[in-house]
C-alpha cells in the first residue's frame, strides 16, 4: 500500500542508484522515459540530479511545466522499464501504447506509475548551464511515497517475499541487476 | 586480473549506481572517502558527476590536484567502504589506519585500491556553481580498468563464483544492497 515518505527520508529512496522512470505532463500531454542516471545531491531540502537528454520530449515537458516525477520500478516492471526507454513519446502516447496504469499524487495531472515501489514528485530547479553542458537537471523533491511492502519505517526492506518490488539497476541492453541480498557492514572504524 | 576498459565503455562501470570509493593525492598526502552519490552524465567523452561535500578533505584535494579516482568496491570490501566513510582523512591517513593496499594506474601518485572490481581515473572539470550550490563535481574519465573476473567483454558479469566482487549499493547506516541476480528484459516495444 502506498504510504507517504517523510521528505527528510526522500534521498534514501534513490541512494542505492536504481534505474528510474521519469514522468511528465504538460498541456494535456503526458510522457514517461527510463533514466539510469540519477542521484541525490542533498538531504535537506531533498534535491536530486537527473540526466535528461536535451533531445527528449521529457526534457521539453519538464522545462515547460517545471516539474516531473521520479518513479522507482521493481523487478516486475523490468520489461516495461526497458520498453519505455526504447520508443519516443513524440511518436506514441506511451501510457496508451503500453497500457500503463497511473494515478495522481499531489501535483494535479502528473501521472505516477502503478506498481512501482516508490514515487518522488519534483520541482525542476532551472540551471541552464548544467542542463546545457551535461544534460544534468537539478530538482527538489516536494512529496514522496513508497509501497509499504518494500519501504518500511523509512528504510528499504529487500526480502524474499517482495522480490517483484526489488529495484532495478541497468547494466545495459535491457540487462538489470536487482538489489537483492543485503550486507550489513561491521563498523571497523569504531 | 586488472584489464584496461575502453573509454567508450567506461560509463557502464557506474551505470547501475554502485557506491564508490573516491581516492585523491596531493603534495605527498593521499585520502579515500566513500560516495554513494555518483552517476555518468555522458558516454563520449565519458563524464561523471560525483557529489563530494565541500567540507571534506577529498574535495579540497580534488580541487587542488585537479584529479581523483573512482574505485568500485565489491561485497568483500563492505566493511572497509563503511569504515572510510566514518572517519576523516584530516585526522588519520586512512590508508595506514585501515591498512589499505593500493597501486598506481596512469596518474603518478594517485592510489587505486587493491581488491576493488573496477577503477576510473578522472580529471576534474571545474564548475564552480555546481560545486558550490550542489556539491556536484563533474569530471572526465581519462583511463579505466576492471577485474576481468567480473567485467567481461565490456559488460558486468555478476555470477555465483564472483560474489565477493559484486557491487555495493548503500541503503544507509552501513546496509548495502548487492547487485546479484540479473534480469534480462524482453523488448516488448519491438
Amino acid at each position: 500500500m502506498k504510504q507517504s515518505v517523510a521528505l527528510s527520508h526522500a534521498s534514501r529512496l534513490v541512494n542505492h542508484g536504481p534505474t528510474v522512470l521519469i514522468t511528465t505532463a504538460h498541456e494535456g500531454r503526458r510522457n514517461v522515459m527510463a533514466a539510469a542516471w540519477s542521484m541525490p545531491v542533498e538531504f535537506t531540502p531533498p534535491r536530486l540530479a537527473v540526466v535528461i537528454d536535451k533531445k527528449t520530449l521529457t526534457r521539453e515537458m519538464a522545462v515547460a511545466s517545471g516539474r516531473f516525477a521520479v518513479n522507482i520500478p521493481g523487478r516486475a516492471l523490468a520489461d516495461l522499464t526497458f520498453a519505455v526507454g526504447s520508443v519516443s513519446g513524440r511518436e506514441v502516447d506511451k501510457f496508451e501504447h503500453f497500457r500503463i496504469a497511473s494515478f495522481e499524487g499531489a501535483m494535479p495531472g502528473l501521472p505516477l506509475i502503478d506498481g512501482c515501489s516508490a514515487w518522488l514528485e519534483c520541482r525542476l530547479i532551472r540551471e541552464p548551464h548544467s542542463e546545457d553542458a551535461y544534460d544534468t537537471c537539478f530538482c527538489e523533491v516536494t512529496a514522496a511515497w513508497a509501497d509499504d511492502r518494500i519501504f518500511v519505517n523509512g528504510r528499504w526492506s529487500f526480502r524474499e517475499d517482495n522480490v517483484d518490488l526489488h529495484s532495478l539497476h541497468h547494466l545495459g541492453a535491457g540487462n538489470f541487476a536487482c538489489a537483492d541480498q543485503v550486507v550489513q557492514a561491521r563498523n571497523v572504524a569504531a
